[in-house]
């Protein structure tokens, strides 16, 4: 007990903030070292091949910070990385995928799920593997949605934005189609587009936060392994780009809910 | 006279074939070695800094391929290298930038310029310091449209695709307002988009294609220096990127017009 090392968290850019947001309300007494891959953001619409190689060096930067865990706040990464990858760790691993699709089975009624994600993720197919190990009878629709990573990144996020709503309401035609009481929000960035989700969607479909279950997994498992921080530690947060830490500011502000500017970083995630 | 060696070409992507197709029609002697950074696409929505770094890797991977002259296909890197960056080169270098405002400056007849571009070119003031230098007296009106590129690299390039219809609409309302008479496309990706950007502006607006520009630069320096290939050549361009070279081949054919397949290579460009 009273571990008192960071959490690492990393993430293609900005996405993985929303696992974060979920940390800090979670674990307010942990330390948390967020590495966002800012200078070659997105990860989804590349090569498995390549995500892995991104994927590796920010494990080994975060390794670089002496963090106890390390979760991957990623769809892509989670869908993309092999054990091999995850032999250069030494500390537990948590990921998103799995705490997603095992929310997902808890809350269908109607055996009907929907998921969507960046195409690396949808084509992995790891939510169908995942999903049907813990139920086989739930039927899976998966949707691959490429515009809604640039479209976060790219500040379209207002409830009402018209050109993030016409993308919705293709991407999502296939969702309403199925029927599908449940869906999962299989991009950590996604949640950031919630309202305009809701807007398509209607009430009637539970929406799944990937991020957010990911945090509940990761404090079962420090309270499972003993590595929580003390009750008396205020935790902080330090943030890691890599790419201008004056524009991820900008962005993450209204993710994180208060100013980052003094604790962004930019580094050179070649050397790792 | 006769130099056999081929021709750098380099761009964040799939933009930069705008201006390969340009050089295959122009220069059919040539052989052409292109590199497209696809695993670190786009750059015009990156900082500075981060564009110089990359474009440096590409020009030194160019240069390993014992090119004559290193094109920088991409507006982007255009307005973002310094004479430092270029110093690495000790073959000629032909950018984007400067060929597309001259030509600008001979069509327009109102003396009222629009020009679209990343953010990171229009942010840059490149093009204005470009078509102040030829013509103080011109007017240019910049739009950074972030979009593009992503809804390029995805595939949403109908003339009538509904998406970029209305994200071009949003993007093309200043240039509308600004009764420009000349565009400048200043992102080697937007003549993929000509036909919905056609169809939003209408007929009377003369669009400047960056790439073409380039391409007959490229033509009269080949010219000026001695460095043409013999005319019994028969020009064959190599095509390296630096995620899946299959995923590539794929998007590049209709560009191209014609199969990539058996002459794309996937690189890892960390190593430049």
């Amino acid at each position: 007990m009273n571990d008192s090392r960071p959490i690492g968290v990393f993430d293609s850019g900005l996405g993985g903030l929303t696992a974060v947001r979920a940390l800090q309300t979670l674990l307010p007494n942990e330390h948390i070292v967020y590495f966002g891959d800012t200078g070659r953001v997105p990860y989804g619409t590349r090569s498995r091949e390549t995500v892995r190689k991104y994927a590796r060096q920010d494990m080994r930067f975060l390794l670089s910070h002496e963090v106890k865990m390390v979760i991957a706040a990623c769809n892509t990464v989670s869908a993309s990385v092999s054990d091999d990858d995850l032999s250069l760790l030494h500390v537990p691993f948590i990921e998103v995928l799995t705490p997603a699709a095992r929310r997902a089975v808890s809350c269908t009624k109607n055996k009907k799920v929907a998921l969507i994600g960046t195409p690396a993720t949808v084509k992995s197919g790891a939510y169908e593997r995942a999903i049907h190990a813990l139920n086989p009878d739930i039927t899976l629709t998966p949707v691959a949605c490429p515009l809604f990573v640039p479209l976060v990144e790219n500040g379209f996020t207002a409830d009402d934005d018209p050109v993030t709503t016409l993308v919705a309401q293709k991407y999502l035609a296939p969702v309403i189609e199925s029927g599908a009481d449940t869906l999962i929000l299989g991009c950590t960035h996604y949640p950031i587009l919630k309202g305009v989700l809701r807007r398509v969607l209607g009430d009637s479909v539970t929406l799944i936060d990937s991020g957010k279950e990911a945090a509940k997994q990761a404090k079962s498992c420090l309270m499972q392994n003993g590595l929580l921080a003390a009750d008396t530690q205020t935790g902080e947060t330090q943030y890691y780009v890599s790419d201008s830490a004056e524009s991820f500011a900008m962005l993450a502000e209204p993710i994180i809910g208060e100013s980052v500017a003094d604790c962004a970083t930019q580094i050179d995630i070649d050397t790792y």
